[in-house]
């Protein structure tokens, strides 16, 4: 891995493939250019070239890159070349979505459980799986390695759960939670609170 | 406005302002420091500090910040003072759960519509409100003076809809669509895609 990469950088890259997936499904192309990724994105060409130089010669002078190509590089240096599984925590209507979201398809992740510590949802199924009791948890992250949870709970247990799921072994959360949580250090977390986001835009209106 | 702020720093008022809010709600002190503030959201306090005087003196040597009045001056700030009237357009899990989500509560939005284009959504009650066709979207979003709205919607049918809210008068938009959308300048797209998110994260493990 190269370091000292900054996270910005690192942030761009998923972006940057689910715009080539798209070009390669499309299907028109098999080449294509920091100018044309560029424009599709809306970021500027100097960027992307610039972001992607970080991890070595993607593309030829004149040429451009190759579709294929650097879909693969970019999935092998996001660590995505095998799939990795997923647990979800709170089976409400957001874990509910989450099951059903079509989007992990062929993006390195698959939901491989999902949790709730109410017995009327415990085996429900969504999206092809069976809804299970959060006294599992523990249980079924270590038998299956799992590295990766999104958290879909409210906020006053949020913190609870995150212990649970780090001392299992989960070493990346992503948390629907609008709260911060504390991690150990090389614990990731990443936050999705709607709010925080419309904040963001609505200081600019 | 204060401008030529970096849209990082933007970025953060509102999560110290959920922090903020947070400790009031906690009611057991009127005053915080740059110091607690950090350690409660692992952010550096003299980061914190520089943050916030882009905007002015907020906090007295010695004593630090009054909550409640950094609380407003936040909310000042992020245009938060009256609320914003959102329509969700998708009523699937994810529009449903926007829909019930409590944490749009005091927090500057509403959710005030929700649509959908399929028939047998279309009348059922979410969060309090009927969901309406997205046929009367333009006639909905204009006579309420909506500016804010939110896309829970497959990505396939993103950009139509974008257009549409656009062209209705939406100048601040989340998209909930795995993909990226074009809109004319002045108009402001935040996204919410769990695997851009997640992909971000495996680059660490």
């Amino acid at each position: 891995m190269a370091t000292d990469i900054p996270d910005i950088v690192i942030g761009r890259l998923p972006i940057y493939l689910r715009e080539l997936t798209r070009l390669a499904e499309e299907g028109e192309q098999t080449t294509t250019s920091s100018h044309e990724l560029g424009q599709r994105l809306g970021i500027s060409s100097a960027q992307i070239r610039k972001d992607l130089s970080h991890f070595g010669e993607f593309g030829k002078q004149g040429t451009g890159y190759h579709i294929g190509y650097l879909v693969e590089q970019l999935s092998d240096i996001l660590r995505l070349s095998s799939e990795w599984d997923v647990a979800v925590v709170g089976a409400g209507f957001l874990g509910h979505a989450l099951a059903n979201f079509n989007g992990f398809l062929d993006r390195g992740f698959r939901i491989a459980c999902i949790f709730d510590n109410d017995p009327r949802k415990v085996g429900e199924t969504m999206g092809g799986l069976i809804v299970l009791p959060d006294s599992d948890l523990e249980k079924v992250i270590k038998r299956k390695q799992i590295k990766v949870a999104i958290l879909a709970i409210p906020p006053h247990v949020a913190q609870q759960m995150t212990d649970r799921l780090v001392k299992a072994g989960v070493k990346a959360l992503l948390s629907y939670a609008p709260i911060h949580l504390t991690v150990p250090e090389g614990v990731q977390v990443s936050y999705s609170d709607p709010v925080i986001q419309l904040q963001r835009m609505t200081y600019y209106l």
